[in-house]
């Protein structure tokens, strides 16, 4: 107790001394934002010198620019306002329970919110995040941090021999895995320009699963969340390729060429994650789902091992595409490639328990996975679909995990 | 093979319309920084409209301003000059080999810079980080993730009695960790302001010991790194207090108070980590150590539990300090109290195999150190000191823990 004391003191005396040499600075001392108890959303900036002050962020209206190639929605903003003291303030109107993301923009130059250490990265984008939670088990509830058990998240190091790698995954293990067994299995991919990292960050993962699970809303389950470029060992900054600026396409530029594809190495992380863990190894016990190219390497691994998965998700996915066809041909590349008809042919014989298909109104892929719903229904093949409001966003694919969790292993 | 064609295909087709939905927004397409081969450093800033730009960071000569306590210094920084196409630059002199931290200055805003995905947080206080490397084995090497085998990283949630908690730590297992046994077990501790995520972050911890297990220079060991907050449960942003605003003495003002001490709780890691890891149990194979109120707590540790761990660290350690006592009392206060000789005796008679002390020879803790030695030598209780340049930075912690790591369990 005296030693507590002690320290505490210590700690106050130190304040000032340390903060000066172990901080390389301070950025602000503003709070921003403020989330109200209405749910509006206030953002701070406190700067007597700065002309101009916007705030962007997919909480406002989208504006519409003219580009070469026709009009395209952006981020809407909203100017903040200067006060006596030199602080600029802007109040949003209540918002929706939602995980929000936003920059802001000082004298022309878009940056962070230096008040907000919060800050998730999309392929090459920072932007800072909050969330906005008004009752329990609105999405914002679902996507905080809890008083709830915890899972553990880990960053593990697996061996592929199918690529010749030892490769790195994302494995959230639920509260109280020391003490349970036999436990189920979903594997959650990423889509293009993502990693390992993007659905532990952008996709709120341990949130949504701890949540589900302490609600009794969902299993407790381990979730394993590789890395689907095939050609990297790990994210970008957490392998021997340095910290290289990462890009949307930037997997695919980098050597060595894959030595096989997502599906045909997907049963090295099968095999690893059965070896190493405490769960049940049987198709009632597996489930493989991703977004957008995750969706399309799900479709392609349930395919490739038919009657290994009990329940499939396909979220926004971007599907198998003849070669030469544009996003708007899938259905007659279906009807004509036999290859394809055999494997979903397969698939459907075994009868997974859920095959599950979501996308959003007026997402790029929309049609893509029109025509996918239009064979299955031509051959009889039984699938659920769920169709939101909005594009390819993280906002659905949060949704899409949050319904699919509830749905498996049931 | 043809699957894989396919998915490229559907790749290089589809990355135009999902990057405009799927990023926010995409701040630049700069590269920056490029990293030269004579180890000098080239920002690029890429705003044909901005009115001057400048960069901060510790690799440039600080500067020394006017405050209203006197002299400081501060970050020094240099300008970037606007080539024609509106792209600024600045290049440095060779920088020695060295994990470096900076920001951009645009139009008298302080920023990160929009094209390095590469960040570190200290405290409340985001900095984008690049690292020099010009040879294997110098200190830039070590801070890579370089082509060695890697050790997990895992977030744990572990059972702390004394405070009633659950809590989160930071747990480094090394490569092969699978196949091993009896690990020796480093407890590594964070200063104040810090939490379970800045030795993985800021001090590089599974870098270094990657790097220096795969050189032979370090045995294999597992690094436990705890949040030494003792009335949180975690990291901002990990519990359910929200998304809060990091301060310098921020866990000190939430509620609740905490139940016990930082020594005093010290045995619920050490229980849950020997009854849930591969470790052996006994005090040859175990290791405290920690850096400014870290090595406060390391102090603490070891003085509560003499013969308990065979190796001590104390890196610019924030000591014991008498309540009324200034930074540079602490001889006194050593001589005066009776309980904090008992507990050193005991420590000593027990015969640790190492007890080191590092610090920096403008640290602001340096005379607390000083005393600490000047009371251990007239007693003759035997103990190791490594003094370096430098003050209170996690560039001298990273050295010390790169030290201390390669000198344990040997």
């Amino acid at each position: 107790m005296k030693t507590r004391i002690y320290l505490l003191s210590f700690l106050l005396l130190a304040i000032s001394g340390i903060q000066a040499q172990e901080s390389l600075w301070s950025l602000t001392d503003a709070e921003s934002p403020v989330i109200n108890k209405d749910g509006s959303v206030t953002f701070y900036y406190a700067d007597p010198a700065a002309e101009s002050v916007s705030v962007s962020g997919d909480f406002l209206p989208p504006a519409t620019i003219d580009t070469p190639s026709g009009k395209m929605e952006v981020q809407g903003s909203a100017a903040l306002a200067r006060d006596e003291n030199g602080v600029w303030s802007y109040t949003t109107a209540p918002l929706a329970p939602e995980l929000y993301a936003y920059t802001l923009t000082v004298n022309g130059v878009r940056m962070l919110d230096p008040a907000n250490v919060y800050v998730n990265r999309d392929v090459s984008s920072l932007m800072n995040i909050f969330i906005v939670s008004r009752a329990e088990n609105d999405k914002g509830d679902l996507y905080s941090v809890n008083d709830v058990p915890h899972g553990n998240v880990s960053k593990v190091w697996y061996d592929s021999p199918s690529l010749k790698m030892k490769r790195r995954m994302t494995v959230y293990t639920p509260a109280g895995y020391e003490d349970g067994k036999d436990y189920p299995v979903l594997y959650l991919l990423h889509g293009a320009g993502g990693d390992e990292d993007a659905w532990p960050t952008l996709g709120r993962t341990a949130q949504i699963m701890d949540n589900l699970i302490a609600a009794g809303k969902a299993v407790p389950m381990i979730v394993v969340m590789p890395n689907g470029n095939v050609n990297c060992e790990a994210a970008p900054g957490e392998w021997s390729k340095g910290m290289y600026k990462p890009t949307f396409e930037g997997s695919l530029k980098l050597d060595p060429k894959p030595l096989a594809s997502m599906d045909e190495s997907f049963k090295d992380i099968v095999e690893y994650v059965e070896s190493h863990y405490k769960v049940a190894k049987d198709r009632q016990h597996r489930a493989v789902c991703g977004l957008s190219m995750g969706g399309g390497h799900s479709f392609a691994i349930a395919n490739r091992y038919p009657g290994m998965f009990d329940y499939v998700g396909l979220f926004s996915a971007g599907l198998h595409i003849h070669e030469q066809a544009g996003f708007d041909k899938f259905y007659d590349f279906l009807k004509a490639d036999k290859d394809i008809q055999d494997k979903l042919a397969a698939v459907f014989a075994a009868k997974p328990a859920l095959y599950w298909i979501a996308i959003g109104n007026t997402d790029f892929l929309y049609q893509q996975n029109s025509d996918l719903r239009r064979f299955l229904d031509e051959k009889g093949y039984g699938y659920e679909y769920l169709e939101t409001d909005g594009g390819h966003i993280w906002r659905n694919w949060r949704v899409y995990l949050t319904e699919f969790a509830q749905r498996v292993f049931k």
